[in-house]
Parts: C-alpha cells; structure tokens; sequence
C-alpha cells in the first residue's frame, strides 16, 4: 500500500560527482526529476558534466532515452552544500565508503537539508547505525544502496536502522519506483546488505575452485556469462530451482539438498536447508509460480531467454569485447565460435 | 590447437529422452548433426517427438532457427539401443541421476558402441571415476554436463575422469563447439563440478538470509533477475569485479576482500584471497581487460546491457510473466512499475 500523502515535490540532492552520483543523476533526470549534483572539488564536477552527457548519449544511442538534452538540463552542478540541497525532496549521499566521512557529511545535511526531506546514502558496506545514529534526525536517514551503474540496473537496496521511521521507508519507495527502479526493503541491517552477500558467497566459491585447481579463471567467467547469468537474467535462484526441477523447489531441496548441503560444508558451511524453510520459501515462489502452471512457467522462461539471445544474434558487435589474443578475432562472444573454444573470445 | 585427426562423422546417439536428452537432440540437429535419440519406455519416446517439435518451433518463432523440419527430420526416435548407437561418433547419456543406473548403462554402451566413439554423461553430479573406472574402455568416457535448457545456454561442462584419456576430451570439445557450443574443460573431477558448485553457492546464501529474517524470498529472486544477473549475463564475477573498481580485481580484493571474508566467516568459511590466488585470477583477467583500457571495457559493458535493457523494453509482453496476483496486471518486470513495487511483477 502506498502512503496516503503525496511525495514531497521539490529536486534530489546527489552528494558526491564520482560514478555513483554521476548514474544516480541520470536516473532522476530521465525520468523528469530535476537534480542538484554535489562535489566539494571543482575538477571532479567539471569531469562529470562531460561525464553526464557521454551516459546520457549512450543511452540515447541505444534506443533506452528520448531527449537526452532535456535530461541533461534538468541537471545543476553545485559546489555549496546548502545550494544543493535547498529544496530538496531527497538527498542520496555518494561519498567514498568512510564511516568518518558519512558521519561528518550526514551531521552537515542534518542541519542544512529540508526538514522534510529523506536523507539516504549509497553506501554498499557501511550501516546507517554507523554513521547517522547520534544524529537528532536520525529518524529520515537510511541506506539506498544501487547495483552498478544504476542507470541499467533497477534494483535498490532500502536498509533502515532501526531508528529509521517507517514513513521514511515509504517515501524513499515511492521516489525510487516513480523514477522506474525495483526498491527492495531489508528487514534489518547486515553487513554486505543482501546484494553484496550473494554476488561475495558467488564470488568466494569461484576464488575457491581457482586455489583448488578446478578450473581456470577464465573458464570460471565464461560459465557465468554464457550460463549462470542468462538464466539469472530472467529468474532469481529460487526462482531457478523451481522451474529447473518437476515438482518445483521442494522436489529440488530433497533430491539435491543432500549434495549442496556437503558442497557448503567443504567450505565450512553447515546451514542445513530445514522443510520449515523450505516450505516458507516454496510458498513465496508458488504465489508467483503456481505449481499448476509449472509447464507453462518453463515456457515461459524459455521464451524470455530466446529473446535475449536474439538481441545477441542480431548485434554480435555489441556483444564482442576485442579483446587483444593471438587469434586477433573479434567473434561474438560464444556463438559461431571457430575451432578453438576461446578464440576471439574473452 | 586442435586435433590433428579429423573429428569422426557419424550421428550423435542421446540415450534418454528426458527434457534433457530432447534439449541435446536440439542442440545437434539444429547444426546439421543427425541424431539417434533412445529411450526404453515407448510413451517417453513418442512424448519426446513432440516436445522436440514444439522447442524447434519456439526456436524458429524467435528467429533463432530458420528450419524446424529440416532439423527435426535430423532425428530418428530408437527404442534399441544397439540401433541408436550404430555408427555413433558420440553417446550422450542422460538417463535419471543413480550411480546404479549410470553404470549399467555404460557397461552396455562399452560392448554396443562402435569403437571410437565417445562415450559421454549429461550427469550434472555423479563423476565419472565413479561409474565408469571398472569398463575397459574407460578411456573413452567422460561427463558432458549441459546447463538447462542446453540449446539456449552454451555452456558445457567437460568433466574428465583421471582415466580419460585427452584425445577423449578433445574429441568431445571439438563436436561442442561445432554445434556451437562453449566447453569448459575442468582440470579434476569435484563434487557438483563448476557450475553447480557457483549455483550452490549462491543458493546456500539466499536460504540463509531469508531463514534470518534479513529479507523475503521475492525480494532475494528480484535483486538476483533485476540485478546481479543481468551483469552476470554479460560479465563473469571475476570480470564483474574488475570493471567495478578503479584499479580492477587487485583494488577490488584490497578494499573489499576483509568484508567479504568477514561474510564468509559468518557461514563458516574461511578462504583467503592470498595475494598470490588474486595475482593468479588478475593476470587472467588483464589478459581478456588489459588494465590500460578499463574505461574502454567498462563502456563496452554498459553498451553490452544497455542493447538487452532495449530488448527488453521493445518487447515487454515477453518479459512478463503473468502472475496472479491480486492486482491481476500484467505489467513488465521491473519496467513502469505502478505505485506499489509488487503489482503485475514476480
């Protein structure tokens, strides 16, 4: 249910011009939200305007922004803190990830930013207990973490601390929706946030089997990017047990529960996956699936990924990283590949 | 470098006609490649024939096949196994996962086979040490793990027994990547090989953060199919973390590698990223990014994601699945969501 009162109008305040603020701007502004971007070093806010345009105009390139002007213009770039917030109906903090750093500029914004207005950062590590609080207005303070660049990714992590008021929670929601991006709430602060929890326990396992002399770093890329991502491209993991396996994501636990479970205690791990859990999750995925149209969920899927492995067809030059190998061949990455797997390849 | 032998001609023999073994009959027919497809039990055969129809048609409706029945009329549905393998180049197994099972079949493919051909399981978790090592032309076997669906995900996993002999796994790389294909060769057989070992990673983490409360399982799906994966889909995670800090996977392992450990410990792990195992991993990664063009590479990766956002948003229908929700709207995943991030998406 979204909040009775209608958001506050008023820009967005981007506290920081580095990569973040830079894609944070170009989320507001093409969506029509005017924007004030923040850096205290004039260098790095002249780069970002160039650095604005070129994003905007890729965008337009490829099909995805109609009047990259227009967004460009919704765009002042300020070097006075108290200028860039006037009015603001948020503020979305981009500083470097030091908690001394947070901690100083959220006491700066508590006494210079619109009372109404929410106080966010993008923080991907630190909590928002950390840094905000002592702060008496802690209460319109919490975490928006994007995924990077958030321009193409949608997702945002929302963490409050428990301090944060709900109404907080609910405003930033809104804003983030009305500007096309997929909020996502977090019952309670931890760290790593739930973005960078999976993309660590993917990326620790692939460390793992590299050390071990599994396999080659290489190879370890090329499974996900031509295997384990176009899948997760289209469905989460619970998600992808379900349809992967008839009987869905309970059939799943009990026949290969067994066998993960021993993988994750060769690291250490002994989180044993209970039917409680299971059921709870499987509950949630069959609102969404419902085991009564499991088949046509799987054809579903399998029409999704034939789309996107049109969009590759028929662009193998946007696909193809030239990379600089032997072969000196710039084939599209995993298709028509000649006879050697990794030519022309990444 | 290839084989100096010409590959051997000869079908392709698929024994099992399980979505698996029908996704493979696709795989090689739609190449050109004749296919022998076996199965014991007659209903799963004459099941089988029309599910191989309906894939070719989904593949053509989405322009990724220009003949169905040419392709089609590639396969021939065998209910003997001494008729399905005659004059094979290549057995592919994909018979249910039981090392019993496993093993009586490779004990009557080693006397039924022609000789030189390869003899390959689809078994995505039973080495091939385990069912194959007491057959005299064990030299001859090896695991050919496909993702799922295999004609739209080209990864395979080529997974060789300590026994196999190399002229084995090269003859097998070379039939993949004619069909197009991407093989990946693992230096030693492990439990769950590499991609399932990635899979299970993630997997194992995703349970756990929903058994502590952190978050709901729709949120843990959408992060992964809004976020994380549509970078997968184009960069592996050793890629990813090179692309996404200035300085690549080295700064990346610097600054961030004691908070994933200290994740990791959570659950148990502890796997350092030794700067030798980072070092390793880098060179790999300079080799397909070389440090010099970090600012090439990471546009090519924006543009690489932004040409799939734009299939995406040209065609929504496809991407929606229509879930049953009280809001009963079909709204396209994560683009132009209403007022409340859950109406009309997964």
């Amino acid at each position: 249910m979204s909040s009775a009162k209608a958001p506050p109008e008023g820009p967005v305040a981007i506290i920081g011009a580095g990569s973040i603020g830079v894609g944070w701007a170009v989320v507001f502004a093409r969506v029509g939200i005017p924007v004030a971007l923040f850096d205290p070093v004039a260098e790095r806010l002249a780069a970002a305007e160039g650095e604005l345009a070129a994003v905007l105009a890729h965008l337009a390139a490829a099909g995805l922004l109609e009047d990259p002007s227009a967004a460009a213009g919704l765009v002042r770039f300020e070097s006075d803190l108290a200028g860039a917030v006037a009015g603001a109906r948020h503020v979305q903090e981009c500083a470097p990830e030091s908690l001394e750093l947070k901690r100083r500029i959220f006491g700066n914004l508590e006494s210079v930013a619109p009372a109404g207005s929410t106080l966010a950062s993008s923080s991907s590590a630190i909590a928002c207990s950390a840094f905000a609080g002592e702060l008496a207005g802690r209460s319109r303070c919490l975490v928006a973490h994007p995924a990077n660049p958030p321009y193409l990714l949608a997702v945002v992590e929302l963490v409050p601390a428990p301090f944060t008021a709900p109404e907080t929670v609910q405003r930033a929601k809104d804003l983030f929706i009305g500007a096309g991006m997929t909020p996502i709430v977090l019952h309670r602060e931890i760290e790593g946030f739930v973005y960078n929890r999976l993309q660590g326990a993917l990326l620790r396992e692939a460390y793992c089997l590299v050390r071990d002399g599994v396999v080659d770093p290489e190879d370890v890329d090329r499974i996900v990017h031509d295997g384990l991502g176009r899948r997760w491209s289209v469905l989460g993991p619970f998600e992808t047990a379900e349809l992967n396996t008839r009987g869905g994501i309970e059939a799943h636990a009990a026949k290969l529960g067994p066998a993960y479970a021993r993988m994750g205690s060769e690291r250490g791990q002994d989180d044993p996956w209970t039917s409680e859990l299971v059921g709870r999750v499987a509950d949630s995925v069959h609102r969404r699936f419902p085991p009564e149209r499991w088949a046509e969920a799987v054809e579903w899927r399998d029409r999704a990924m034939m789309r996107l492995e049109r969009a590759r067809r028929d662009d193998p030059a946007t696909f193809s990283w030239p990379s600089e190998n032997p072969a000196g061949n710039a084939a599209a990455d995993g298709i028509g590949a000649g006879d050697d797997a990794t030519a022309g390849q990444r």
